[in-house]
């Protein structure tokens, strides 16, 4: 039976990528005088792909990366006043409210205090940005534990796993990220459920083999985890195996 | 009897501050031609300030405001070039080798694995430069469990002492910062070892009188800290309370 249900933040239980979409068409408008608009992504994602071991995932490094961006593609002419309203940018991404993902919480409140499973966000990102998000959510308490990570890989879901005295057999994470929430889960012997998010950013995107190769369980939406999770506990108490 | 010895990272284990100051000094050079250097000192404390909330403790939120600062005291005259070196001092600090306290290794040595402690360090920042840091600085292994946290106050500490399964007063923190890692360590009612260091960021200073009315046990240097725990520990013995 599984005992730990596991669910990701950014764009499973509140709307994330939305926000970084806004500030690169802002980025866009702001650099057509210099460059295409297609340039402006390719610099951009190449800037916080080499940022990212140092930066990490969220808003602070991209701002940086922005502004990294914007003067190179200018070659150095873009204003003191460009720049700072991209600083701004980052600073209305860091207050914007959090907006939560249409029936989240019912399913949050299904398993919030349950006898038979522990519930716990795993997210990724800033470490203050994310607490902000979450205090905003008002989920806090709906989750016997928070873990904010640097990056989500195999080891990292086999720790948490084993922090809060569970098989990763005994562990399900639910996301919106192949990359992220679903292959390196599946990687570590744990149960995974895919909800497919309407934009994904580049860097979480995988190859189709990848996935070809895994038996990807999907919820429609997050209001659809409850009935996808009660499935998978007969199939488990049915001795099968089969995640179809 | 002490079951948990817990240390600070930043200018206990390595140095910092050094890092941020060396960024001071060539921002106030940077900007000289406008304001003077107090100015600069003050208003970039002012932007860390206001930016706390939502950027955290670390360097990239640093680098933001050092790019805020210089825009706004140079009434957005500051080149694009100037505020692309300000991003790349940033890289450079985050990207800076881990330069270990001197004693710090021995100390530690002596308590990983320990029969007796369990040995945590506590550190905050930004969660993947503070992964950086103890990553270089070798030490990731000499340690039953490492916590990176956005605040270091009492709700944090007493947080990190009941995952450990310890109480308050089976433990021991070890830091140079009396705001963040003596005063809420002793609100909480663990014992606090403070270890000055060479520098103090202005946001780290506490009020004389919160000092002098606290019992503070110091250690000249962290080679000083084994003896200054054997003494505690003969105190608890001894039944006495007096931490002299």
């Amino acid at each position: 039976m599984y005992k730990l249900i596991a669910f990701d933040g950014d764009d499973t239980l509140w709307h994330n990528e939305p926000l970084f979409r806004q500030a690169h068409v802002q980025l866009r408008e702001m650099l057509g005088h210099y460059v295409d608009p297609e340039q402006v992504d390719d610099r951009l994602y190449q800037a916080e792909l080499a940022n990212l071991s140092i930066y990490g995932y969220g808003v602070t490094g991209f701002t940086l990366s922005m502004i990294e961006t914007a003067i190179e593609l200018s070659d150095g002419k873009i204003s003191a006043e460009d720049i700072h309203k991209l600083a701004e940018t980052g600073k209305s991404m860091l207050r914007a409210p959090t907006r939560i993902i249409e029936g989240a919480e019912a399913v949050l409140r299904q398993y919030a205090n349950h006898p038979k499973y522990k519930v716990v966000l795993i997210t990724k990102g800033d470490l203050i940005a994310q607490q902000l998000k979450i205090e905003r959510s008002g989920f806090e308490d709906l989750f016997d534990g928070i873990e904010i990570v640097s990056e989500k890989d195999s080891l990292t879901y086999r720790n948490i796993f084993g922090r809060y005295g569970v098989e990763a057999e005994e562990a399900i994470m639910i996301g919106n990220s192949m990359k992220s929430d679903v292959l390196p889960v599946l990687a570590c012997g744990a149960t995974a459920i895919h909800i497919p998010y309407e934009i994904t950013w580049v860097h979480e995107m995988v190859d189709q083999t990848e996935i070809e190769n895994a038996s990807i369980i999907t919820a429609e939406s997050i209001a659809h985890v409850p009935q996808v999770i009660e499935k998978l506990e007969q199939e488990k108490t049915s001795g099968s195996m089969e995640h179809v």
